[in-house]
Parts: structure tokens; C-alpha cells; sequence
């Protein structure tokens, strides 16, 4: 149907791929299930729901475990000649049932039951700003979570475990590297726009009101303008946004609309399209294998990172899209496009992660990082983090929070049990500029091709260098086939510093 | 979580219901699958659709005959002391395992084929008005049905087996004894209608345009009148009208709209609302069991025939809702509520069942009927049927029809292979006028509940009667409790007379 025996010839790889069709639509419908559960489920549905999940995510792991399927990809995994996809195949496979086999049902069941119950008792505890009643949750979930980096299995350090889940070969020596180098350099960077004064710390369009069926107009332009399809995508009102692939011609973002502030609504739905595209443009002749995935969070996150920062906050395209807001929303004509541009790159040293902006971000990430790596090699206890959280923010970016709801109890990550999932935010920043720098040297510069409004040119080169291969590439052998080097966070640097720093 | 508990006490039963869950599981996957294919899917999301609906139907097939589990039933099936609820759980499965053993694998998967590429073809003829090329596609599908027939077994017709399929215990002679009872009856009241002139064989109302956002608003409102919850029901938009059960907390409806003749639309709405509250007033505890179901298609569509005609389309209940539609529509307020009540029911002989009246609806069926039993017992062949379909309606109606498009091409049934289907139509008519009756003993004449909004009340009383019980009892003994009398088609045709002849 999607002529897979274009890409794979071997028997063992084919008769893999047929038995992965049952977990792969399993699969499928628990991102539906997943999406329509933030989207349009009446609310009471929620318990059937969580039962129909639990029992298809159960099935879906016995399915991987399944003896015979694993001998299948232990044979093919012995195999030499293989192409690219079906080495692929087997890598992709190989990780995931490691993964299941590796950690014990009833520790996965543990962790299940104990951050279901933490996720609530963490929104009690954020709404109410009471770290005492989350302590002993996340206290569990962090032993709970050394002992699965103790089952998988690791190195150096056991937070490598941990990185590993979400990003692929990322260890915590290189991403310690990361950090020395842009911690100083951000702080830097921070300092100087501030005394520069050009980027705003605050701005008037945010406390101007919009009604929603404008901003929803706004936004759907925007779409069009970018390369919205909507044969194959949608876009919905969630409370958080998110982006859901259900397959290759189908993917599912959303967005929100509190009232005001209009650029926070914009700037989601493009950083959602980032993460549609990655999987609207993968080969659809992978549809339905292993493959059919972005290939880790961090270069998921590049997508998003590229098209809401590189793209989205850049000069030419709040240029082009100023007269689509200006239409719907009437008093931004009090405004010229250089405000609105100002607007859309307030730089603020602030509490919140996920409000800051492309200078601050990841030293809020850092915070995490420091934070996440100290718990895991158990050299902190859970009781000492809002302390040494206050004490981060002060060197970091130089402000304390006043309350645990703006400070260690904002995220929901830990309540979740992810651990090591904050890193590959700082990661997709990083690699969005690396890609900045590699498209240019083949399409000329980003703004030119911005401004006459070639995205398709954009989206045909990140589907070639990226978007095609779905997870064909483990990340590090993508990004030197793709963008000719590692993660080089020098790159981002020098991206912040030429937008950043007027000289 | 939903206290099963409370109704099922015996181990082999919750062993049972305990495997169940996953099949549970993946149905309510399936059903949201189906749902959002017709709702929201974006178009090119089809192929892969179907790949994860097939890969989970065959799954749940197979689960539900796994040997070990038909073993349990079979254990529970042999024991004596078992409840209602028990006993009900048993009966479900029972059928349901024999269903899928009894046809093998390779007829289902024929069935599956041929039906599939089938309704491409019907689209297609009924499109092009050309039988011809329908004509092999329909002989294979009939030859199917009866080798289907054959391998389920039946005692004195090959069309019971079919009929069972949809309307559990339903014989071809029972529905023989209605057709005979009803057929002359309806003939003289359609007569009496068209000779009286007071409801109308055309109305001007059909040819008002309205603008979709006001009647949405208009379908809303009439929701909220007669018990909607958005924390339960949705209402969404699709080519035509359905409604899914993800569960019984959680049920989804739809409607069409046309641009004109405003009641269609209407009238699905509160069909609709029928099949959802039957489904959402299943007892709570029945949840994610064999059971947490409506038990047949005849009494489901006693359901949504009951509001769509004896509720949806009294004087009383257009007299309710002529204000609500007459504010979004304005130029309603040029007819009266008299007139309104016209509209609804304009009792029309036309070729095309879809958009029959309460009058002439069932003679559609009755055309049906008599030539799929003498399809399926081999009497005729499917090149006789556009001249037979052309003498029945000329028969039963009157007309004929001038092309195979609105006569033996009208209805997507036989292409999918629903042979057997159409008299649930007729039953659930029928059973609506016995649930009137049945009702008013109860609650007094239905008019005055309908006059006096007391929705609530009507609500109950089904809940109480039928939809609590989900697939508890067979249909034949849930009327029985319930209504204190088997199918009985001389309340319908009471009812008929004393609502369309004036004496």
C-alpha cells in the first residue's frame, strides 16, 4: 500500500515490518486516543478512557516482547547486508525492546500507578504553592527513577540512562560540555541586551485583549502562508499545546487563546507546525515501520525551535505577517512592524520556563540539568531542591522565586517521571541554529528567502536533510550526514549573538 | 472503578469480564477510529486509517476466541447459580465467539474484500445510474451472505440466520406476520392521508435556505431542551448523520447540514439524541463489559425512531420549539406553529427511503424484505432485481422509479453486505409506538409531558425500562419485562391512525 519494497528487500526485515503493523496501530490509536482526550472527549469520559489506554499501551509492550518477534529481530540484527532502512529498523526495534525487556514490569507498573497519583497531587500542590505535600511523590518517583538507570544500565553516570530515553546516545559529559560553554556566554548576551535596551523587558500588545475567532483566523493565515495542508494537518484548541502524529499523512496540532497577549498563541501554533512538518515529511514508504518517527526529542525540538525562533521571531517574518494580524486585530496599526517585531522578542529574565525567551530559555534548562544530575547520582535529596533551585535562579539569571508554584513546582515533567527530558529542549535550540547555519550555505540568507516567502524551499531542504529519514539515523550519524558536524553549540551562540547584539 | 463488583459476584464471570477489558479496550478504540474518520480526520490520513482498523478488528477477533477464554465461558455457561447480569454476560459472548467461529477466516476476509471494493463500485453506479457494472459485485456478495447463512445454520429459512445477526432471535416468519399485518393498513392510512389533504405532500418551508451557525444554535437549544451534557455528549458535523458509543460516559452524535429545508437536519439531531441516550443511560456498573451496549439493533432504533417521530414530530414538541427556530430563522415567523407542524410531517409516496415520512417509511422496507429473502433463499437473481424493485414500489407505493439511482441503487446496505438489516428498521418502529403506549400508562398522555417540558420524566422511565440494562436480556425478554408484550406492530399502527386520521 505505501510500496514499503521500495525500501526493503530483506525477508527477515519484511516479515518484521508485517508482525510491527499490529504494535504500530496500536500505537495509532493511542495517539488518537491521546488527542482527542485534550481535544473534544466530554469530560466524563476520562475513566473509560484511561482504562482503554492502560490495556493498549500494556498490549502494545507484550507485543515487543513478544519471544518470537524478538528473535526475528535478533536474526536480522546478525544480518551484514542490510541497506540503511533496514539497519534502521533493526536499531529502532533493538532500543525499544531493551528498553521493555530491561526494566521490570512491576518497576513500570510502580512508576505508573505512583506518577498518576503525583501528577494530581502535583497540580494540588502548584495550585495551592505547598512543596511539602508533592515532597515525598517526587521523592519516590526519583528513587523509582534511579532504579530504572540502574536496570538499563550505563557508564559513567546513571543520569546517561536517563538522557538516553529521550535522546539517543546523549551522555551527561556532553551536555556538561554544552552547558560551560553557553552558561557564560548567555549570561553575556543577557547582560548586553539589557544595557542595550533595543529588545524590550516588557511591552503595551502584551495586555491587549483579542477575541478568539480572530486570533484563530490570524493564525490559520499564518499556516497558509508557511505551507498549511489540511489534507493532512489540523489545528485544534487544547489547554496546553501539542502536536500528535497519528501517521505520515495525518498529524494533529493545537494551540491556545487566553485573551491576550496574541504573540503566545502565534508562536505556539508555529512551533507546532515545526513539529508537524518533521513527521508530514517523512518518506511515506516508511509509513507504518519503526522508522515512521521523528528520530529523538532533541531534534523533534529542533523543528519547533527553528520554525518559532529562526523563523517565527525573525524580522522578515514579522514583517510578512504583520498586515495578516493587523487585518484581524486592529489596534497593532497603532503600531509599526518594528514594534511588533520588538513585541514578538521581548527579552526578560524571568521565574517561568515556559515563558522565557530565546536568551534566557536554556539557562532555565541549565537550572534543571544541574538540578536533575545531582538527584539521579543521589548527591542531593528531594528535601534540599527549593533551596538549591533559588540558589541556581540567583547565579543563573539572577532572580530568586518568592513562591514553590513559580519556583521547583512549575514544570509537570518530574510529577510524570521524566527525568532527563529537560535537556533535549536546550538540545533542539542548539540544532535549530546549526541547521540555520547549513541552510544557508545552500539557499542563501534565511531572511532573503524569507522575505519572498520561499518556504517551500525551506520545508523541501529540511525534508531532504532531515524530515525524510524519520529514524532511519540515530541523531549523531543524522546531524553529520545532514548538517556535516556534531552538536556544536557555538553555532547557537553566534545565532544569538548577531541578532542579539547591535554593534 | 465503575464497581462491577456491586452486580457480578461470581469468579469465573469476573475472571472473564477481567480478559474482556482488552477487547473492551480495543472496540473503544475502534469506535473513536471510526468517529474521527468521518468528523475530523484530515483526507489523506485514509490509508493508514484503515491499515489500524483492520490490524485491530482482526486483533479483537482473535482475542475473542482465544481457547483459553472460550473456555471460561464455557465454564461459566454450564453453571447454575449465576445472576441476570451473569447469565446476560455469558449469552453475549456465547454468540459473539459462535459468530466468529462459526465463519471461517477466509469467508470473513472474502466478505472484507468484496464488500470494500463493492462500495467503491456502488458510489460510483449509483453516481453514473448504472446497475450493470454493480451487477457482478452484488451476485458476489449475495452468494457470500449465503454461505454466511449456511455456516451460521438456521432451522427453517437461510434469511434467519442473517436476520439474528442484527436483531438477536428475530425469525423470517415473525417479520412475514408484520408485513402482513402492517402493509394493507399503512396502504389505507396513506390513502386516507392524501384524500383528508391536511398534512401536506409539499411544503415551502423545504426550499428556505438557512445560514449553518444559526441552525447549529437551533440544534443546540433544542439539545439543551430535551437533556443535553456536554460532559457526556458531543455534537459534531458529517457527510451522515451517526451516532458512536466510546462508552457510557461518553457518547458522540452527529448531524448534517444541507443549507435548506431545515428540518432534516433537526429531525437527525434528535434521532440521534435517541441512540445516545440509550447508550448513556446504560447502568454505569455494566461499564467496559459485554454487556455496556444496546441489544439489538431494533431496539436501538425503537430509541431514536421513538424521539425522532412520537416526540420530535407531535404537535406539542414543534409548538415547544417553534420559538427556538424561529429566532435563528427569521422568516419561520411567517408560518404558525400550526404550519410548523405541517412541515414536520409532509406525508410524501417518494422512491427514495431516506426521506420517507412516519407513513411511508416502512413500506420501503417492505420492498426490501421481499426481495432479500428471495435473494437469499435463491428464488431470484440479482439481474432480476431492478424489475422486481420496480413492481414492488409500483405495488406498495404506487410509483416507479425511472432510473437504478433512486430505486435498487438508492441504499449503501447491500454493498457492505448488511443483508438482513432493513427490518430493524420496521422493528424499531414498531417498538417506539409500543414504548408510547407502554409509557402513557405510566406517565399519562405523552402530549401533556411534552407540553409541560417534563423530558426528564420520559427519561427516566426509559432509562428504568430499557437503557439501564444495556445487552442484560435478549430483546424478546427485555420487552416482555419491560413493556409487557412481544413485538406487536398493532400499537404502531394505532398510533399511526390516531395521529394521521382526522375522524
Amino acid at each position: 500500500m505505501f510500496k514499503l519494497a521500495e525500501l526493503f528487500s530483506n525477508d527477515t526485515i519484511k516479515a518484521i515490518l508485517d508482525r510491527y503493523k499490529l504494535i504500530w496501530s496500536i500505537n495509532h490509536a493511542l495517539s488518537l486516543l491521546g488527542w482527542d482526550l485534550e481535544t473534544y472527549m466530554p469530560e466524563q469520559g476520562v475513566k473509560e478512557r484511561s482504562i482503554a489506554t492502560s490495556q493498549l499501551s500494556v498490549l502494545a509492550h507484550k507485543l515487543l516482547i513478544d519471544e518470537s518477534f524478538v528473535r526475528l529481530v535478533d536474526k536480522a540484527s546478525d544480518m551484514k547486508d542490510l541497506n540503511d532502512y533496514e539497519r534502521g529498523v533493526v536499531r529502532v526495534l533493538k532500543r525499544e525492546i531493551e528498553k521493555a525487556k530491561k526494566i521490570p514490569p512491576k518497576l513500570v507498573e510502580e512508576l505508573s500507578r505512583v506518577t498518576s497519583e503525583a501528577t494530581v497531587v502535583w497540580r494540588n500542590a502548584k495550585a495551592e504553592n505547598n512543596f511539602k505535600v508533592f515532597e515525598p511523590y517526587l521523592a519516590k518517583i526519583v528513587d523509582l527513577m534511579r532504579e530504572v538507570a540502574d536496570k538499563l544500565g550505563y557508564d559513567e553516570h546513571p543520569y546517561d540512562a536517563l538522557l538516553d530515553l529521550y535522546e539517543e546516545g546523549l551522555k551527561t559529559r556532553d551536555f556538561d560540555r554544552v552547558v560551560e560553554v553557553i552558561t557564560p556566554r548567555l549570561k553575556k548576551i543577557l547582560d548586553r541586551v539589557r544595557s542595550e535596551g533595543y529588545y524590550p523587558e516588557s511591552h503595551p500588545l502584551e495586555d491587549r485583549e483579542y477575541r478568539v475567532e480572530a486570533l484563530k483566523r490570524v493564525n490559520k493565515s499564518i499556516l497558509e502562508l508557511i505551507g498549511y495542508d489540511p489534507k493532512t494537518l489540523r489545528l485544534d484548541v487544547s489547554a496546553h499545546p501539542f502536536t500528535t502524529s497519528m501517521g505520515v499523512k495525518d498529524v494533529r496540532i493545537t494551540t491556545r487563546y487566553e485573551g491576550k497577549d496574541f504573540r503566545r498563541s502565534i508562536l505556539a501554533v508555529i512551533h507546532e507546525y515545526g513539529h508537524a512538518l518533521y513527521e508530514l515529511q517523512i518518506d511515506e514508504k516508511l509509513a507504518t515501520t519503526p522508522l515512521a518517527k521523528g528520530v529523538s526529542l532533541g531534534i523533534h525540538e529542533s523543528q519547533s525551535r527553528f520554525w518559532e525562533n529562526i523563523v517565527g521571531r525573525s524580522r522578515d517574518f514579522v514583517d510578512l505577517i504583520y498586515s495578516i494580524v493587523a487585518e484581524e486585530l486592529e489596534y497593532v496599526r497603532e503600531y509599526t512592524p518594528e514594534e511588533l517585531y520588538r513585541y514578538f522578542n521581548i527579552v526578560r529574565p524571568g521565574l517561568i520556563r515556559v515563558d522565557a525567551d530565546e536568551v534566557t530559555y536554556n539557562l532555565h534548562i541549565v537550572v534543571r540539568f544541574e538540578l536533575e544530575k545531582l538527584l539521579v547520582k543521589g548527591e542531593i535529596k528531594v528535601s534540599d531542591l527549593p533551596e538549591l533551585w533559588a540558589e541556581q535562579y540567583e547565579d543563573k539569571l539572577g532572580i530568586k522565586p518568592k513562591t514553590y508554584s513559580e519556583g521547583v513546582l512549575q514544570d509537570i515533567h518530574w510529577s510524570g517521571g521524566s527525568i532527563g527530558y529537560f535537556p533535549t529542549y536546550t538540545i533542539g535550540t542548539i540544532v535549530a541554529a546549526q541547521i540555520k547555519h547549513a541552510m544557508e550555505s545552500d539557499l542563501g540568507p534565511l531572511s532573503e528567502v524569507i522575505s519572498s516567502k520561499k518556504f517551500d524551499s525551506i520545508k523541501t531542504w529540511l525534508r531532504e536533510k532531515i524530515h525524510r529519514w524519520g529514524s532511519t539515523y540515530d541523531p549523531k550519524t543524522l546531524m553529520k550526514k545532514s548538517l556535516g558536524e556534531e552538536l556544536n553549540p557555538e553555532r547557537y551562540i553566534e545565532y544569538l549573538e548577531s541578532k542579539y547584539i547591535k554593534i
